[in-house]
């Protein structure tokens, strides 16, 4: 996390969803795009919900990352009330090990869509991948550092030794 | 519906999901329970969901009998913002035949309960059943009807016949 | 659970559902609402069930919170029985992780209700919480608790620091 | 159906289960296996069910086809309550195709056994075949007719032409 | 197992079965029915197979128990290749948790039936009872002895104590 | 279709797709956002779709949206190739209704991330709305037209009647 | 069908698979393969079965591409009784739309391979391609025709038009 | 693996593939059959895919064993861009236990096969066994020696005791 003005957001429905997310927050810390992140719960706290996705455009966030599990409310309701992109995470669940989750987030009816991506810590990561992209767009510094990261990770599987 | 004060609300994200839900609507008829019916949508109209939710207790609803399908946060986020009971209903989706919108209203996490009833009208019907065996504690009238209700629907089944 | 007349049911079809219910028996307890607990078998003690579902209403219980993992069929054939309202609980099973208790329980045909609740411990805290708001809309004391549980719900997550 | 004593009961949760149950009564039929047929609902007549249960064995009932669909609890309830074999299908449900009815029915616990057959009318004629086989170890004539059904079952595979 | 003729067969797909397998064996040995275990795989060995299916039946086998895990074949195979009763056992399998099992035993076509049990070692035990209510119809002592296991079954969940 | 160089890129496994994939253009062209739109098969073409994917970002797309059913490889081999911003839309497949549509699109692991949105054609519009967002944060007037969207919307909500 | 002896079998469970497994046929024609088609139960003739895949070697057939659907045990039972290589088609079923089929053609145990392919009529088209490709390492005509078949799809989808 | 040409190429995804993979490698090594193993991985090194896919006739492998988890996309791609046969190897993912991978990988579209595997080990092991199977219609010393390794299993088998 930074001090200066953040661009993403990155928010779960509980606590114990961070070590499903800190995963994004690595990533976005790697590419050094500002960001924070806490604890909003659509259930528990659907008033601070309301305020930080009505508050999200004027604050500037580019792009909201929501991680949640079982019934997964965070995202979408996210998106119902800002414009702000909103990138949803599913987090594994006890029971049904994040199909729940997924089909919770994914299946948005038509006019608020939520991005989703794969369940858990690789939906994570990739959520903060897709929002670097989305900011590289505009930031020549992140889509080089894209390109960087893409040819490391492909150097990364050439080298990669079975025995 | 009626003209007196409501005390069971049926509300659904969709025009598309009275075709379920009025068979909430017609059950509550049936008992003679007042009762209201619109659209509420979650991700469309989140403040009217907000509102809904705030006012439903001063209003003086009893029960609130909310249907949604697919990514269904309807009944969730109601009961997110009210003490009022939340009776949710799944409504068969057309991908996925009502498995994604029953995970999405059942699943709640721990704090928040939804009361969850069968996809489609068979858990429209029984959520009005239910909302009247709520106010049958305390009105004798209903826990009558609720008893002949029992009893004529069993006579039904001892009166088919195969052929 | 507590001498005086329950006004909550908790039961459940086998011992080992208790460490699924035990939390419902917890929520029940800190909101102070006389219950009692005990296993029913729909299965194996078919007459228990039909007796404990006959007394029911006579005896003065507002609800019912069954538990039953597999082919779960102790909160409908319970619901069958009485008109007393079935709060049921799907305990996760060991081949398919409570699939298949959610679906035997949930997917009630017209007629007979039962409110279904998450799979596992967050829906058997979840049934208590529902049976106090059920009692909540006579009881003013547990309408003032129910609202102050969900403020310090809340505020534990405005608490929550990620580190 | 015949005028003498059954053997086998064909028993189904709503008279809409008869269009699949009725295979089984076609099967008994050609193999002149004297049964009966009847609506006996889990839900909206247990006490019909506990009758019946109760009497199969007397009555001198062999087996009990027993046939519902979604929340299926027919099978398992009679099961819980005569030792007489029940055999159990699981109707096509509307919205989950009976994946609900299977589970259901098959995920019984250890001590009750549900025989499980197939979703739709092919579980509904295995059934019956099944209670053939259970009858065919005492009726010589039912042992003969099986080899008799396998055998033209077989011939009618060997004549089969595609164009 | 037993000196004498063997009532039942229990046989599994693989070594690695005996662990759910064993169940079905305890059963019988309680109920003291005479009957045999082995390995008899429809993959590896379909000739064993197919000797064990072809002399059941005069070998006086009143019923096969077979377990199998993924795709299992081994109950179908054999019921396809004699008339007497076929009980199968789907065992739960390392990826899906015995969905598979499952579905590859209970979903047979139209002609060939095999009763099918729940997933793992309640299935197992359920199919050993469901042997023992088959041999009750001719074996007074049999009859009486699930009667008593009944009973006895249903005693321990009246003296359940959750505590 | 617009003349000028293209925003977004519309493209699909398969001809058959475009009855989904088309609502997806519809909202572009509602929001005057220049767009193409072509069939592009992962399967039947992979020079094909490597080209486009190497040209996109010289080319200016700014998202690509990709739309594919069953073994659903187009969305993910875009990714793979581009960091253009991927949006995936999981066609309904015939078998599987789009289930495995969902999980070929969503489940890609760390490091290449695609973006997905409902299964069928909410997902396709959804889509399309999120492209418009992405360019929304450097377009003023889309940012406009995107609440103006959202105000109609909910508007239609407020007004829809149930009778 | 041809008069030369056939390289490749395409058998399937039932009459009633034709209309997906026809599409194996068509492709084989199309490729000039010889071949032959029938039906051969595992259910219902199981010897049947059993000769074919006795005879499959000596007769010269280099591939068996076996369709059926439900419990489909076609395919895995004859790679038992063949080392020729077996190709699946899983056929859809009527309850489970094939689910059923994949599983219990695809998840065979270690030791007898099943090479399995999409649920319905393109696995069947896939099935005979793949049957193409194995005769291709051999007759260099079929490696031509093949590389042929694979341009002109691609071809195909160059030309295609969205309007 | 071996310093002449390989036959069989054996490719995944990750690193952490080879767990499941290796038994694939260690089936070909018992069989004596030329392979190579490596890291391909479709995501992150798409053009070492293409190259490996492209130069795979003319450097004479007669079969590709590809191995992948998630959204696995590799099979299906190498499939697109040779016409030597693919053999898909679903591994198990970590939140859907490889359902995910099976679908993604079996699931081809009508053109482009790929011969899938169970998910995990005994997939692997029996892509191989399929490998050897096709080799073998030209190298008689294999088929003998698949011949034998049929006939140990069912040794094998026969010999296994239970107790």
């Amino acid at each position: 996390m930074t001090d200066v003005q953040p661009q993403v957001g990155v928010v779960m429905g509980s606590r114990s969803d961070w070590e499903t997310l800190s995963g994004a927050a690595d990533v976005l810390q790697d590419f050094e795009v500002p960001h924070e992140c806490r604890v909003v719960s659509a259930h528990r706290t659907p008033q601070l919900l309301a305020d930080y996705a009505a508050e999200a455009e004027q604050r500037g966030l580019r792009a909201i990352i929501a991680g949640a599990g079982g019934a997964a409310h965070l995202p979408g309701m996210l998106a119902a009330q800002t414009t702000v992109p909103v990138l949803g995470v599913p987090v594994a669940s006890k029971s049904l090990n994040g199909l729940d989750s997924l089909l919770s987030i994914v299946q948005m009816p038509a006019g608020v869509p939520v991005a989703t991506f794969a369940i858990g810590s690789a939906g994570a990561r990739n959520a903060a991948l897709f929002a670097v992209a989305l900011l590289a767009g505009e930031e020549p510094r992140l889509c080089e550092a894209l390109h960087a990261y893409r040819d490391a990770q492909a150097q990364r599987v050439y080298g990669e030794e079975l025995s």
